[in-house]
């Protein structure tokens, strides 16, 4: 909500994230082998993939860099007015950075940071995929074709930022991309561990949750979409027939509601496989709150958050002072109850 | 799109609909007992029901009545400013009938109808269901548990009018309501024969079909959601044990890819039980469009839409004059190959 | 049940079937590439494929042949003696034709004819599936990796024979190989029309419906098994994108309540992938018996049968005198309803 | 395989088990209202229950009992001299304990022990079940009536017994049931820990697991059937609304892959909802060997053992010296990790 009580709709959406990897050749047959995306277009030491459902060319651009981690993330906004009113907005609070002059498949985009140093943009113009002969749907409201290997995965779903402050990111994106705050988790002394934000109908787009090596500008995960349960239970064998260690198994999320399957590609960065969770048409929507209380009843069966879950993320980080973690798990190291390969 | 090449967005959703019916109980017990729906309020002639993943009091007023069909069709603004922009839009065009002070459940409303005479109306002021004791839901993010009787519909999902020209219904709703068109049907000699439409991130929320007896202002059919195909099929299977009769068994629509279930509730009215579809991020969709070579394919795996959809609707007509209707079906009686209780 | 009121168990299972086609490059293309089989052995114009999920070396023998049609139908003997005792029944009746030296992945094997005409045979010795190194599952109590692409059936089910007297081969079946009738459909004139047996827990092994051209010998449909009902709306997705026609649209049986999704494989040949079915424990199970109204009224959820289900067959003949056929539905062509590649 | 080499087939099935419970009246709700079980009869301390796929009239003797725990565990004989044969080979072994005259729902049957002491029966008469109008089905291939409410359980599949020797129990069942053994753990001492056993083609009916608590005669859990993994995600959100503590929420099972879903009822005993796992068709099948090593890896996609399945029986008891567990899970009260209610 703006202050003239009205929803603001600049975003359209999240667009595509860059993700720096190690082992470019690695984490490439992750995506496009294993969960079955396309590569459209490569740009240096990047490789761009598109997930079958997606309209635009792209969701991820894959880098090859020393450390994996977070490159910049996307958003397309809904209108060229939209955009100027968004970049308005951004110059105003001083976290803008200027813009470029665009990237594979989209034109100029501004550049900016959320408060945790995550490396944002908008933009509006872009490119949409064309599939060629051997990719052209058999219904013509798809973009490309159902792929018929690998997981499947449908689109970008969201993105989980790691961050010192989930409260000040939050109130960021609320206050300067007119982002919707839907779930948040605060703690017993009032921290906000965790903030779910939404530019769209569903139940969110961006999530900051409390980093617990104090460290700035992580990223949490990456999750890609697929339809059905039965597809995530589908994906946790086929990351089994692969060696691919699950890090967390599949179930069901309480906050959200989102159904899951947690993994990590081999350049270290987390990804999920999601589906579920519900969508939000309330516009004067109350956020929900969970408490340490809440948390502490682990997902929404019972199962208890991997303890890897506070700490672990991309880059990696040395832990030197293990702390209480914000569901009431022990702080462990990164690799604590999964199979790494 | 406006004027101003940006997407307007001042309805949220749609809100519920007033069904009417000639079995007032049976069709009381059709969307409690079987859809797993719970009453909420009764007033007069009418009985209110909620599905349990709405954040408003009901979507479904169901009201005692000579003939079945539709009685009004509610959305909800995004604002009351919002609200307001509506109602000068539909006054600027003639088809607006003025305020009622209100219903169970909402405040004050406009009421106007489409260009085929279906009565709609637009509302800001909403009662939010708050659970009693025995419906708590386990999580919090939840308006209501999650049944363990019957289908278990979480939402309504849309609602399809016919009527004599899908085209002017669409363009009204396009210019006077912000709806966004995504899909329609168009046949060799130009005519619309069916236009989708939405307010939201969903691929429709209002469908507009070419009603093949000519008649003006009835109902195809209203469709609750449920969450995964396998509720759908489950569903089917309850219908089978209630000797509910299955008008067309599950399976997946060609047009915005939906999983359907049909049947009609004792009233007389078509229901759907509906499921998948996909999700429209992009501000400038361009809409696909379908021939009519296109549909002559059947649905998306190939079934033959079933004769008795071009025909029949409610209130119920007598057909004089059988004719070709839409999809190259010839016109059959409404009950055309289903088994009616 | 034989004569001392002892269940009889001297065939284990469904071994492989061996399957006609004149395009023996396409239809080896439809159950690798898109079945998701693997190719185990060749020889001669046989081309050998196997499911993941089985533990003999292969289920399908593919053998190059003028006419689409079934080659003959492999089932495996319980024990060495179990295969005796099956050979010493088979000779006394006079349908045996005697011994063959093996095959690819069996020992020696006892060819007989049902009284249709059928080419049968029982073996015991058998070569179990060894998975190579890129095979290799991740679980050890399964024989092959879960496939990737494709389908991927599981294991071949049951075929499903045309023949001029299902009484008779039920009969034949049950005297000389122990198997148990399970359903049957009987018309009103008394004439059994379709007759499920089974040899394991499952509901069906073998069927043997009416040939409504009064033909002999010929093919109505085999069957490959996937765990999940998901898997064949997935398959029917993965048909649609590979302009497989579709024959019958994914659905539920009445008869064993299977769910089931047909279609034909280039060189003709009826397939069906199925789930669902039950399992029969109960030694002394009466059998079901569907009458012509039961038959009238369509699949499980109502959807009629597909007229071409009671005329087409391999090998196809030409129709001369359209008649009655047994669910009260009109012959049509072959292809009537479907969309031929 | 018996000593003729050729599998020996006299158990049809498993029959019914009885349950104790010290809570009967809290007991009969979560069968009934939870599970969608349906009360058939009432005798003394006991309540009958049937699941609405079994052919016989229950599955389920819940007797009140000071403690919880399995009463005696019943197996249906293939034939009369199925029984007679059944009974000869029991009585040589001296573990027999005499006929008794029969119970609710079942003729004569023979009582005898397995070598941890669990009481055990095979009787051959037994009453179909009949339903009455209101639960007569639709199909008529099935007994009764799908439930629309609660989970819905099909049929009984299987109970797993703890015990000191798991091999001592499993050899028992072989030589004297004709059980054929599927697949077992043997730790790096040589111990056996646990024994899965079929009478079908199902992969397993009976389990021994190695009870760490050093007692006898317990039951580690009964497990009902569903037929789809969206049946069991179903039945733990139903868990979850009704504040049933979820033990071990819904994974795949390496172990023969089942897909579960493990919780207590109100007086104790575990209680699995099962779907998934495999069919055996093979007569001359190999054990599948689990390694110390191999249960190290957890469940099928990662996921540890929880503690309490190697220490939580009924009846409980208290644990002295908390040891290694078998699967290198050390021990822990039997309530940890869950939510008790």
């Amino acid at each position: 909500m703006n202050a003239m009580n009205e929803p603001r709709n600049d975003i359209a959406h999240l667009g595509h994230v860059e993700l720096l990897t190690p082992t470019p050749d690695e984490s490439l047959w992750f995506f496009r082998d294993v969960l079955g995306m396309h590569e459209v277009a490569r740009d240096g030491q990047s490789v761009f993939l598109r997930a079958w459902g997606e309209y635009e060319l792209y969701s991820l651009k894959l880098t090859e860099s020393a450390q994996p981690g977070i490159g910049h993330t996307a958003f397309r906004a809904n209108s060229p007015r939209a955009l100027e009113r968004l970049v308005q907005s951004l110059e105003a609070d001083g976290h803008g950075r200027g813009w470029i002059e665009g990237d594979t498949g989209h034109g100029k985009a501004y550049q900016f940071t959320d408060p945790d140093g995550h490396l944002l943009e908008v933009y509006y113009e872009t490119e949409k995929y064309r599939a060629p002969e051997d990719q052209r749907p058999a219904l013509k409201n798809q973009p490309q074709r159902t792929p018929d290997r690998g997981v499947g995965v449908r689109r970008l779903d969201h993105i989980n930022f790691l961050g010192r402050a989930p409260a000040t990111n939050s109130a960021f994106l609320q206050a300067r991309m007119g982002a919707m705050l839907t779930e948040l988790i605060v703690l017993d002394d009032g921290t906000e561990a965790g903030a779910w934000l939404t530019f769209t109908n569903k139940a969110y787009d961006v999530v900051y949750t409390l980093d617990a090596t104090g460290s700035s500008g992580r990223l949490h995960h990456i999750a890609y979409w697929v339809d059905n349960r039965e597809d995530v239970l589908r994906a946790a064998d086929i990351y089994l027939e692969h060696s691919i260690a699950i890090e967390f198994a599949p179930g069901k999320h309480a906050i959200a509601q989102g159904f899951f399957l947690y993994t990590r590609e081999p350049g270290g960065n987390r990804i999920e496989i999601a589906t579920g969770s519900y969508l939000i048409f309330d516009p004067d929507w109350e956020p929900v709150v969970w408490t340490q209380a809440d948390r502490a009843k682990g997902q929404a069966w019972g199962q208890p958050t991997i303890a890897s879950f506070h700490t672990y993320g991309t880059p990696m980080v040395a832990l030197s002072t293990p702390d209480e973690a914000t569901d009431g798990q022990p702080l462990e190291p990164p690799a604590g109850g999964s199979r790494e390969p």
